[in-house]
């Protein structure tokens, strides 16, 4: 018999409306989904009968900083928080997976293990934490602090705090509550744990008033890409969420985080990487490309131009929108970190000022753009050759960007033998492929 | 024609099993509630269907304080968290209020105000925020406070807390969401306010990251009797959960907050007083009085008497626990409060030491003992004579005392007028009857 064909993992990274700028104005859009319950149950109903690993919930702790100008033509500044929203849609479901972002800088491990646990037992088996150090300055000022954290405190804090709850997870043994009726022994003693963790930055007795997660422990999923954030997730991370620009540069940082992790004592097996993917589907490449371009023209121009300057690290608002970039960029003081990919990617596509400002204002990151037999054709190509385990789907747009991607581009894989025809198992660490982590202070 | 008669509003305060310590061993009832949904669902199903006003989960911050010996006895030790339960619970119901606690003491305000706004948005307006300030001294020790805050501290916070809650609230004007997808424009950047609040205990700047709740505010209940308890409440609150012991006392607190309310300018009718009620029903006074005596049995006698001890002031294992209370009870330098009263309980109901115990160990709190017929009558005489303006009923055991009340208390009820038939809005606020509040920011 030979080895079954290794399969690639799909989660799909959610803002209601889309993480797309414009999307909210393509057409058929539901501008109004960020407070529609409906259309979100819509949703994840469609990619659990697609057999998706999981519905991952895009957070903010503030309404992004920008000028009020271009603030208002984004929907991405409010929306339901993630775990009343995701709680809820864990009624209408039965195996998909429920991830949620929460901060280790503005919240509280108590409250983070506590919400957790109990979204995993509301859901039996089913929740992530997508564990996040807000970079955003604006937060801070939401949380009474003044000044932002700086990057390594904010690391150093949250490899603690992970410590901190994944402890207060382990609070009770699983077979803690024998519930005897006759004798009056709710629970056993001898099977709760009393934490006492006394830190550099945390100080937590314990015990977690909640019963041991029925996966042991959520399955824990981390985006960093600088270097704590790698180590970080080398470390605690069983799903890695990350922005590769190609192949290339995802073979780089696949084989860097996997190699981390094994030094740090781990299987390879047990950390999944999953590109951030967004994924145009049309009925030629030609199609899609229009697709793309239709959809990134409703990005308003000032808000365009404004993120064009950021990459470039020059001010853009000088250059004529429909001629190509100009040969010569001035420099100027701001950061430059992209403006060689911004160049790149300019003459490659032959993109226009305007269309190259709008594609950066729109969705800067990792696209998939094509036929559903080409894009199915190219993350097999990620699989097999070890860029990838799998993809965090971002859609351009909702409903159709998902309708697509669940009509077109999954029976594309299953053709291919790439993605699962049913769930195997019921909890997200079945479907993931990782095990269930043994309680640290109880056999 | 004549003034409708004024009704009863009734909430349920929930712990999954009951708020009883020895519930979970009575005859059918479900030892495991605390983390099974099925039968939470069932319960807020059955009172929607009797048109309870709210569904009010109770919630601790940390696992009693208490020796292991009694703890292990106690199923009130883990529950699901409440804003998780709630926003599934919001799914399979329509119309019944959905409260739960947070604390002023260990949360911020940001986090807080987002939550209950979603939640709100999910049940499309049948949030409430129980604030509480969070007494116990162990749940410090879970939030990295070494010493606990002292009361006037946790009040102060609590008021202003409040204040940055509902601030946040009114971020956005209800109309502020145009989504106009031919301008572009999604939100009118004047209808926007930043709070940018900067007091004693908070920093926050703002705005929320959430449209205007569908309430305006989520309903602000409260259960402090202490004096800024009570203050805290005339200010802030909408309903007040309070455990008076008789009528005679639960007159004299309806007057005093209603009183405080209109000094601090508010309507009476603006703050619904809702005492506390344990209910016990049986076919005879006797078949209900023994029902509460066979709960009562079921709690352990060390846990009962310390209990007891406690409310004395003076220890009480050496009495004999078959006979009645001595008359000459020693003084000790512990509190004596409950003195008086427990030495009047005794007196009044013929209890044993033991069973005065056991009744102090499991609900001590305001109770109505009988018959359907004569507790509704008693309950008609509290709204009559200004004493509540409804009750928040604890069930003595689940989920056999949950139908009792709602397939035999209800109907005596509304065959006197004093329940509703049905639901006539359909949010808590007008469940409650109480106004929507206008945005403090916008017209």
């Amino acid at each position: 018999m030979s080895k079954p064909q290794k399969q690639l993992h799909l989660t799909a990274f959610m803002r209601p409306v889309s993480l797309h700028t414009g999307a909210w104005r393509y057409p058929g859009s539901y501008p109004d989904a960020n407070f529609n319950l409906a259309h979100l149950t819509t949703f994840i109903q469609k990619l659990e009968a697609a057999k998706f690993d999981a519905f991952f919930m895009a957070d903010h702790l503030a309404v992004l900083n920008m000028p009020l100008d271009a603030l208002k033509r984004s929907h991405t500044v409010t929306s339901f928080e993630p775990f009343t929203l995701l709680s809820a849609l864990s009624v209408v479901t039965t195996k998909i997976g429920l991830a949620a972002t929460a901060s280790t800088t503005y919240d509280e491990p108590y409250h983070v293990a506590r919400r957790f646990a109990s979204l995993d037992h509301l859901s039996a088996g089913r929740a992530a934490w997508n564990i996040v150090t807000t970079g955003n300055p604006e937060s801070a000022r939401n949380f009474g602090a003044a000044a932002h954290m700086e990057h390594a405190d904010r690391y150093a804090r949250a490899r603690e705090f992970y410590d901190v709850v994944t402890g207060l997870w382990d609070s009770f043994a699983d077979d803690a509550f024998v519930r005897d009726q006759a004798s009056g022994t709710y629970f056993d003693p001898g099977k709760m744990h009393v934490l006492d963790h006394r830190g550099e930055s945390l100080s937590v007795k314990g015990p977690l008033n909640i019963a041991r997660p029925v996966q042991g422990w959520p399955v824990i999923i981390q985006a960093g890409q600088s270097e704590p954030g790698r180590q970080l997730a080398a470390e605690t991370a069983e799903a890695v969420f990350c922005s590769p620009r190609d192949i290339g540069a995802a073979k780089a940082l696949y084989a860097d985080i996997k190699g981390r992790a094994e030094a740090a004592g781990r299987s390879r097996e047990n950390i999944k990487i999953l590109p951030a993917a967004f994924i145009v589907l049309g009925d030629t490449l030609e199609d899609a490309q229009q697709k793309r371009l239709r959809l990134d023209s409703l990005v308003h121009y000032d808000s365009a131009i404004a993120s064009l300057s950021v990459q470039l690290g020059s001010d853009a608002s000088g250059f004529d929108p429909d001629a190509p970039l100009p040969r010569e960029i001035p420099d100027t003081n701001a950061s430059k970190t992209g403006r060689a990919g911004v160049i790149k990617l300019a003459e490659e596509e032959g993109l226009t000022v305007r269309q190259l400002a709008q594609r950066l204002g729109g969705y800067g990151g990792l696209a998939f753009v094509g036929t559903p037999a080409a894009v199915a054709e190219e993350m097999g190509e990620w699989l097999a050759e070890g860029a990838a385990d799998g993809f965090t789907v971002v859609f351009p747009f909702l409903p159709q960007g998902l309708d697509d991607v669940v009509e077109r581009l999954v029976p594309e894989l299953r053709r291919r033998g790439l993605f699962r025809e049913e769930y195997v198992g019921s909890t997200l660490r079945e479907h993931l492929g990782l095990p269930r982590p043994r309680n640290q202070f109880f056999e």
